[in-house]
């Protein structure tokens, strides 16, 4: 089965089958992805206004044959978003479609749709004094639709699971034009297969998300961030472990930040405030929210004294203002900004089990080492047994000097994940960037499930091809 | 495509594959289930000891076309566990994959087999000082494969979640033998389509699952129980936002009972110790787990003394020790029982959005009234927004008097649920007892998806013949 091109003719006669407006020629800024690796190949978007012009979208694309990639923020990391290849695929942006439809603060439930941007879901949330726990640095420009179908992860992981763990229900577009109408409000459902979770991280690969209900948390009575340094990544787990036994689920973040990127931070993004003077090995940005009755800073001298006494940690720092607190965060979450300025050779998005982190830690520098002289930035979500692991070329060399190397690094991190039982794609799913790694490390009985799922919902594949499955391996 | 039947011929060709004493005849325990309305007509049942085992079992009846009915703890409550019609498919009883196979305490993880049943996985939790969230009133003989292929529910799942949202992994044999190795221990892992979420609530007709590995808790530091008098089901549920608003998280259970469910036990099941000298019309059991340094008697004073003030409680009972707490639960756990002994008409396993809770008790008890004179037991997980709603016969007259209007009564209550944009299966599946409320309330595009994904993966048809989705229409 080959698709065809979205080209004047087909827009057309989609043009004429819905609302004025609603298809236009792409913009450049429909085309582009925030790693600069591929280009889009589209000449026309659609940017409906409801569930029922995607479900006209769709159908009509399916008649025809066209593939369609959907577009949310666009702020994905693996390509999912653009399809650079020919025959050229409609795109269909969510950016019209941002309505909060409804806040229920009783149930705790947020209606929103697939084009809301996160940071306008957090807002209504907390109008209505609630939390929605979705967190990530791309929250003013990512929007639910991307961040369900990637099943995004971020910070609060370790207290509130990933995405898919926020939505109750789903209004979605299935690949034949149908529209799902899945939008319920309840927390017990066992009325068969649940397709609500096959769409989440599906990547815009099995339908389209048109609207989630989300669910909402009470917001913590009170909340407590400190900076601590530990010993090394080890200490860091036992930190987490006592953590744990000392305060239960009151744990909302839990983040190691090496020296590697605390030095790349000084360099290229000088007005980050580092409270050190001298910057330590390893730290872990620690964040509590807790419930009424308890004192955070309270809690985090506690939890020091007791972890200093146990040999895991030499120093605390805790935020005494909100300031200081955005201060702390700003040393986790520009570290991303650090690293496109210094220029990653190869960037891993990896988890581990999290007992297996110091071993993996411990095994990835000389493994690293042996294929040259490098840098590694290893950061991110310990709590949840995820790390960010990027390798750099030393100072006065640059990305370009180790194109051919990239293969071998990616290679000899990924092999030693996999080793570890662990999983290639922690939070930023496949897209076409790692189709060849999913290839590679995939279960096979569950890729021939997949394969076999996609031939049966999108049987001419048009649900932006390319994307998590080769298309080819589709027939 | 026809099934075969699992006869003496099949049985001796499959015996002589697998290790010696696998296949038995099957015994009467493997041919009932609770409710007594279905009995099963397999001869054969296969005791396989591990996945390779039941890899080789599905693979052969996949080859031969032979039915497979799992068999976990029995529990199930929706017929899911026999096929009473020819032709008569194998058993596959998981009572011998019982083990534990590793706790990981560090990690909050603990992998279990199939076979291995709920009670014994929550005391190895305990061992190792955690919690194994899943609780519900047939633990001592459920086991996880049932537990998690229905997607169980319980009375932790207000704060915990449902049965999917303990799981991190899983190992399954899907239809056509290939043993899936998913026994991830990651938080976090997007690496293509959630088929753990797609097996989980499936009913084991997408494939058998023989292992899971599990997330645990941290236990809470200290627990309060009480039961709370409330005016009506409204009032509990304007207690339950107060509860949630003085404890966040803290409330693990919240559990409504009514005078009708007492007065049956009263009746029924003398021996539970009721602690009023008048039963209340309505009273809530509710179950505080809260972190170190709170105090959860203090707790629920404050929490009765405010909803008091509100005009929503007029009495409090608050557990003063452990056998007082095993009493107050006894009354919830015990309802079941006393429901048996009084004999339902029709018994339903509902749920709705949690603030369209008081509109369908008030809009339920008149469209019962409308059918004849009956008595309605409705009580359950309220925090939730799932009720067991229960409809028997007025003294002196019995369920066998009101056989013609069983389906009418169903038929009130799932219209008035569904109308509601609630669930007709909220905690116990469809198994063959729901097959055709699924077809009349399931939405359309859903129920074509499972359709295909169902025929996808299982083209022959042989994975729990006839449960949640109607064999015939697959093809």
């Amino acid at each position: 089965m080959t698709l065809i091109p979205a080209d004047d003719a087909f827009a057309e006669t989609l043009a004429a089958r819905l609302p004025e407006g609603t298809l236009r020629r792409a913009e450049p800024r429909h085309l582009e992805e925030p790693r600069g690796r591929w280009r889009g190949s589209s000449q026309w978007v659609a940017l409906p206004r409801s569930a029922e012009d995607v479900s006209e979208i769709v159908r009509a694309c399916n008649a025809a044959r066209v593939g369609i990639v959907p577009l949310a923020g666009g702020t994905g990391l693996v390509g999912g978003q653009v399809a650079p290849d020919a025959p050229a695929p409609l795109l269909v942006s969510m950016e019209r479609m941002t309505a909060i439809r409804a806040v229920y603060p009783q149930e705790n439930v947020l209606v929103a749709e697939a084009g809301a941007v996160l940071a306008d879901v957090q807002a209504a949330a907390q109008k209505a004094e609630r939390l929605f726990a979705l967190s990530l640095a791309s929250e003013g420009t990512a929007r639910i639709g991307g961040l369900l179908s990637t099943n995004a992860g971020g910070v609060n992981v370790l207290r509130y699971g990933n995405a898919r763990d926020q939505v109750l229900g789903l209004e979605a577009v299935l690949p034949d034009g149908s529209l799902w109408h899945g939008l319920k409000r309840l927390r017990k459902d066992n009325t068969g297969y649940d397709l609500r979770h096959l769409l989440i991280g599906a990547e815009g690969t099995l339908g389209l998300i048109t609207a989630a209900s989300l669910k909402l948390a009470p917001i913590p009575a009170a909340t407590g961030t400190a900076l601590f340094t530990v010993t090394d990544p080890a200490a860091a787990l036992d930190l987490l472990a006592l953590a744990r036994d000392q305060l239960g689920e009151g744990i909302s973040a839990f983040e190691l930040i090496s020296r590697q990127g605390l030095d790349f931070l000084s360099e290229t993004v000088p007005d980050v405030r580092q409270p050190w003077d001298s910057p330590p090995d390893w730290c872990v940005l620690i964040e509590l929210g807790l419930a009424r009755g308890l004192d955070p800073a309270g809690a985090l001298e506690t939890l020091f004294a007791s972890a200093h006494e146990a040999g895991l940690v030499s120093d605390a720092l805790v935020a005494q203002s909100e300031q200081q607190r955005s201060d702390f965060w700003a040393i986790r979450e520009r570290i991303p900004e650090a690293n496109r300025a210094i220029g990653a050779i190869s960037s891993h998005d990896i988890s581990v089990p999290l007992g297996a982190i110091p071993e993996f830690i411990a095994r990835g520098t000389p493994a690293i080492a042996a294929l040259g002289d490098f840098r590694i930035n290893c950061f991110g979500h310990l709590g949840d047994g995820n790390l960010h692991y990027n390798v750099f070329p030393v100072p006065g060399r640059s990305r370009e000097d180790h194109v051919d190397q990239r293969e071998d690094i990616k290679r000899t991190v990924h092999d030693l994940v996999h080793e570890m039982g662990g999983s290639v794609s922690a939070e930023h799913g496949i897209g076409r960037l790692k189709v060849d790694d999913l290839e590679r490390y995939g279960d096979p009985a569950k890729l021939a499930a997949m394969r076999a799922i996609k031939a049966a919902l999108d049987p001419n594949g048009i649900m932006n091809p390319g994307a998590v499955l080769r298309q080819q391996a589709l027939r």
